[in-house]
């Protein structure tokens, strides 16, 4: 009966979370500009009534009562849900008594004005203005992450911060995958980006907005999405968030110079969205029913992204497509074109407007500062130094100003320090899951050129989706035969992308 | 201190109504159509978690220390707004108390259920299908009375049921006010309804949907709501709703086939927008900033629907709007036609397509009835027959079948005893309000002719919204100096107006 109690107060408690994801929405695509101070209140309000209603004694006494009267197996020698959900209440619960309330708050306050400054240290290029929140941020998370001594096996001030975007990794886990891939990643780059220009002309329009809207609706109704489960709304910074598993919000934005935003952009939230809304049903309600890992999280919208979107077999099935939506710029693009200029590399400045290839050497580079931050051999004053010479030694360019160098990110002024890490996590699960889904189905990129999704959105849901918050990364990979976490099959789709793309003299 | 507390805790009960109503807009116009059942829990958990918070000995206790902290008046002689916060607060705890959280959760689900048969039921046009659940219904509002037994001076069941909507106000009162409309009311339908007919088949259209929201945005954008804090979106059942007071969601509907609803449907949720927005911002986020009258809200509404939107000067103003907007429908129509069509007289079956003349008849007919429910006089089995015999007698009209009879309303299938007499006190509101308005402000209908809504506006924030729930209709009439509740200025304007499109021979 505790079981039914605690089960009763967590679906309260996720219903209000789910009503603070509608109130985040809402303010990025639909609420009037007045509004702004009144809904800051507002969420405020959602996350400490959240917070206390789920760290209270009440919750703890419910949970160590229904511990007993879990069955710990499912029929099927799995861990049975009931027995995998008060394993990963009573952790979150512990953590939530850690940390106390007052340090939260302040951590929340501290991030909101940083954020504030961090718009107008970008605009002047200035980080001297930024500098003072950073360092507050920064001595913040070490308290937040000194909370946690004696925690687990936590062992150094980062893998508390990890914990919080990808729950069960270590720092040590992250270094060694993410050394892997940068030994990998720096020379294909330098080689890749030796053999010689592609013309992305056509990409760059002018389109208007309309026809772009709908052109990716059209593509979002071939993916295996449930029917009359989600929509689509233009935002500035797109995203994807649930509102509930048949209740999926995707957003996009469409620029006028650059279709590759609003298409790529769109099957990314996708691919977010159809994790929320793959979830098996018996969990709704329960926080298993909340994907955690944005590791986990990040491979699905990948992977739909650029193994499905960037593919050879996507993009000839599209090329008609653009024709009719955009007849005088795609009249004389053909299949061979569209597919290298989607797939283009190039080193540039910044992040969000990477290639594929070149995107995660813009990831280990702030994992490394991160890494260095905490663990005390980097000086926030050297930050912008560090920066321009990471980018000078992995990518080998120069960074103009700081504002399109280390000013370029909201994560630092936000607080949120090791986020960054399972960017590029995702990026290897997508590779390794693909290379697994490609094994299971038959011709898959075939049916991916037909347009044909449901069986690589069965396999995923079968695979990744339906165990929402049960599994971790490595648990699921493992599960579906992919062995234990990798670089290699990332490595070896980038080498045979580009080695397509930019073929060997 | 108790004061800050109880603020504090009330803030955030605030805060959660808010995000309630969030859900509850988004559900009725954005919400992908799967996302039904989980929205049905999500507003489940928000109304139990904001009873259980209000309802606290904790509150109760708060209030009790509170009420030795408050300075009882302002400096200007008005109680002070922390005096009627507590005042009210008070008497809202009292009266949460009162009825048990069971029955309420059993009103909630009679009535869900309810509303679901009554869909079938008026698809059917079969009353014996809706009769148990309206019995239900009924049983439950008699138990929920029952409740209050010996609270103030609620001396019949009715008065717990309308005090739900109209707080303060008593059925003796109310009976006595739409007693005094009835008697003016039946002679002037009569009267003018015999006096030869009116032309409205340019309202009739086709009229596409785009260019009737460009108008009716237009219409908004001249009226005194707030910059940047409101928005206007489709709806089934158009409604107003605020999610803050700078954040004001309007609803209307495009109908094809007659304009009047979307341009006067407009206007109407503009007007309780206004009322929203118009609550002095000291009071934000404490139970006073939220109108709870429902007689004060509607008074609003219809001002603006009808003694400004109707009104000779606003019509001839829209005119050329009209004609720009649909210049085939509109080119021919000169201004004398248009007042008369969009004040056309008519005895007709449905409520919410009522002209503003006969518009309360319907009303007189529900509250009526349902004072004879309640007091016991009337079986339920018989309400179809009392329906038909009361339209026959106040409106001259048979009635074909229940579908267009007794089951045209969701009110009672939604247990809503009570509510119904509230649209009719708006009016009867509206009219004394305009009138004080129209002494106190030089040339109102030329302003209005003109477009110049500001000092309307914010002669109605002065006297009306910036009170948010302080005042009960009675005092804020009181100060508006419009003397006491009265139907003689509605009466004159339904007679002044009716005169104008009506001449006598």
């Amino acid at each position: 009966m505790a079981l039914e109690d605690l089960k009763q107060r967590l679906a309260e408690i996720h219903d209000l979370g789910r009503a603070a994801a509608l109130l985040a929405w809402d303010e990025r695509t639909m609420m009037p500009p007045a509004a702004g101070p009144g809904r800051a209140e507002q969420m405020g309000t959602l996350a400490s009534v959240r917070h206390r209603m789920f760290s209270s004694d009440e919750i703890g006494s419910l949970i160590d009562a229904a511990r007993a009267e879990v069955d710990p197996a499912a029929g099927d020698g799995e861990e049975s849900d009931d027995a995998a959900l008060v394993r990963m209440v009573g952790r979150d619960w512990t953590k939530a008594r850690l940390v106390p309330e007052e340090l939260q708050a302040e951590m929340a306050r501290a991030s909101s004005i940083a954020e504030r400054a961090w718009v107008r240290a970008r605009g002047d290029s200035d980080f001297g203005a930024l500098l003072p929140h950073l360092e507050l941020n920064v001595e913040l998370c070490k308290r937040f992450a000194a909370c946690y001594e004696g925690f687990e096996d936590f062992s150094v001030s980062y893998d508390a911060l990890l914990d919080e975007y990808e729950p069960g990794m270590r720092t040590s886990q992250m270094q060694s995958l993410l050394g892997d891939l940068r030994e990998g990643l720096v020379p294909l780059v330098a080689d890749v980006t030796g053999r010689g220009e592609i013309d992305d002309s056509f990409l760059r329009g002018p389109f208007d907005q309309e026809p772009q809207r709908l052109l990716v609706t059209a593509l979002l109704e071939e993916l295996p999405l449930p029917e009359g489960a989600w929509r689509l709304d233009p935002t500035t910074h797109p995203f994807a968030i649930s509102i509930g598993g048949r209740d999926i919000r995707l957003t996009t934005r469409y620029e006028s110079d650059w279709l590759p935003t609003s298409i790529f952009g769109t099957l990314h939230e996708s691919g977010h969205g159809m994790y929320e809304a793959g979830v098996d049903q018996a969990l709704a309600r329960t926080p298993l029913s909340k994907p955690r890992s944005l590791g986990l999280h990040e491979s699905q919208s990948r992977l739909w992204e650029n193994w499905v979107g960037r593919s050879r077999p996507y993009l000839d099935r599209l090329l008609p497509r653009l024709r009719e939506s955009f007849p005088a710029d795609f009249e004389h693009v053909d299949a061979e074109q569209l597919y290298r200029a989607a797939n283009r590399v190039e080193r540039t400045l910044i992040r969000v407007e990477a290639d594929e290839l070149t995107y995660n050497l813009h990831i280990l580079i702030r994992f490394e500062l991160e890494l260095e931050i905490f663990n005390g051999t980097l000086e926030l004053t050297d930050l912008p130094e560090a920066w321009n010479a990471r980018y000078r030694d992995y990518l080998g360019i120069e960074i103009p100003d700081d504002a399109a160098g280390v000013l370029q990110d909201v994560h630092w002024p936000s607080g949120a320090f090791g986020y960054f890490p399972t960017y590029s996590l995702g990026n290897v699960i997508a590779g390794q899951l693909w290379e697994a889904a490609g094994r299971d189905i038959d011709d898959l990129p075939g049916l991916v050129g037909a347009g044909e999704m449901a069986p690589l959105g069965e396999w995923l849901r079968e695979h990744v989706h339906r165990y929402g918050r049960k599994l971790t990364p490595s648990q699921v990979l493992e599960r579906a035969g992919c062995g234990a976490l990798s670089v290699e099959p990332l490595l070896a789709h980038l080498r045979s992308r580009a080695d397509a793309i930019y073929p060997l003299a």
